[in-house]
């Protein structure tokens, strides 16, 4: 399936997994087990999956193993077909949420067995935004640059996976041109950057949001650079509720101890 | 120079620096303020360079500009050539610190300039390594995997930079025939790889030291997968001194607040 090689999880090269004959010689070991109890067989064949087709071929060799466990007298209960349903970060075309359960859920419900699913990042990456402020603007002959107080390593998906992530101005300027800024951090490698060429108008102090940050965006975060991780902001309606109080540098060093 | 581009710095392209003009400007405004005490000029070309032709290239252009101000009556006290002088993570071929010092050296001492260094790659990353175990050996029919308890979000160079970092295991077995291994983590992701392809002879159980690990290393660790960040020991002769204890699952979720 189309993703990035360090989030594809059902190639032969991959870590995870072992293949259909594995697992069948698997439950018929764990059948003869007075100790364990059979109860259903789970999968995950990739993060950020913007098609049907894979889910369905997946599903499709899941269930000639579980019909051949049948025929050999082992029953499962439930299938679980993993996460892995993409969110939309740009332009991505992604199934709707009720297509995509019908199109797993049908060929399991002819056989009696319950659907499990782990869909993580479609329920939380659009649900969160990382906020940020221009600490100043920086432009060179090539490039222009807006230096924000937000880094790598508070969002590790434009560095580590070359991520494209929104980028939306808090403020809007009608009375200033756009330009094409790359949102960079302080951090002290050029790895560290969140955006690049991104149309915009900006003055220095505007605050700027990276939308879909809620998966993989805190979860990565590191303290690089000595940097505190970042307050975490429940919003709802009306009401802000702190639900993670922002580090300290004191905290960095709590665990460290001189000689 | 050749790096990463991640850990270039000193391209246009790049969010550092300014360039050579804007810095004779800023000098001859700072000098008009009798706020402000000129002493020096620093400058950084990239991180992990393994030749002194860069160095000195850059040195050359700093001192142009060092004379040119010197002409004009501004007289700095040192230059700080920063940092970049790389290590051996496999084969690179790095020259001496003496080299490196003196070929720095030599041309700021005719103009009684002090010289200042940033060299902090070549001081710790060796003093370190990341020590791991075997949680299991997994064969398939394309590859050797060995997962180990150490994992990208204790050690992110492999993955965010395509670091090659050496694995030196601390039991040697004679009497089993090596093998070409993968070293994995247990976290969810492909890209949570420490080494790919290394010929070695592995047990279940085995410990193995990844090396080079003091720089870049425990700073961009991470709490991805909700992993405690692992224990700092300081290693001296006979002597072994706990300098960060281990982090508890509980720590991870101390600032965190239920509604």
């Amino acid at each position: 399936a189309h993703t990035h090689p360090y989030i594809s999880t059902g190639l032969a090269d991959n870590k995870f997994g072992v293949s259909m004959e594995q697992a069948y010689h698997a439950y018929q070991l764990a059948h003869t087990s007075p100790n364990l109890e059979i109860v259903g067989v789970d999968c995950h064949i990739g993060s950020q999956l913007t098609e049907l087709a894979p889910f369905q071929d997946a599903l499709e060799r899941v269930l000639a193993l579980v019909d051949r466990l049948a025929a050999d007298g082992i029953r499962l209960q439930h299938v679980d077909a993993g996460g892995g349903l993409g969110v939309r970060y740009q332009n991505e075309q992604i199934p709707g949420i009720e297509d995509y359960v019908s199109a797993l859920k049908a060929p399991l419900a002819q056989r009696g067995l319950a659907l499990f699913l782990e869909p993580g990042r479609s329920i939380v990456a659009n649900s969160g935004v990382l906020l940020m402020q221009v600490d100043a603007l920086k432009v060179t002959e090539t490039r222009h640059f807006a230096l924000v107080d937000a880094a790598m390593n508070d969002m590790l998906r434009p560095a580590l996976y070359q991520a494209w992530m929104d980028i939306q101005p808090l403020t809007r300027h009608s009375h200033i041109s756009s330009a094409s800024w790359d949102i960079v951090g302080p951090v002290c490698e050029t790895g560290d950057f969140l955006a690049k060429g991104r149309e915009l108008s900006l003055l220095d102090g505007d605050y700027l949001a990276l939308m879909g940050a809620g998966a993989y965006g805190f979860t990565m975060a590191s303290n690089y650079n000595s940097r505190p991780r970042p307050a975490e902001i429940l919003v709802d309606q009306a009401d802000c509720h702190v639900v993670r109080e922002r580090e300290t540098i004191e905290q960095l060093y709590q665990l460290e101890k001189l000689l």
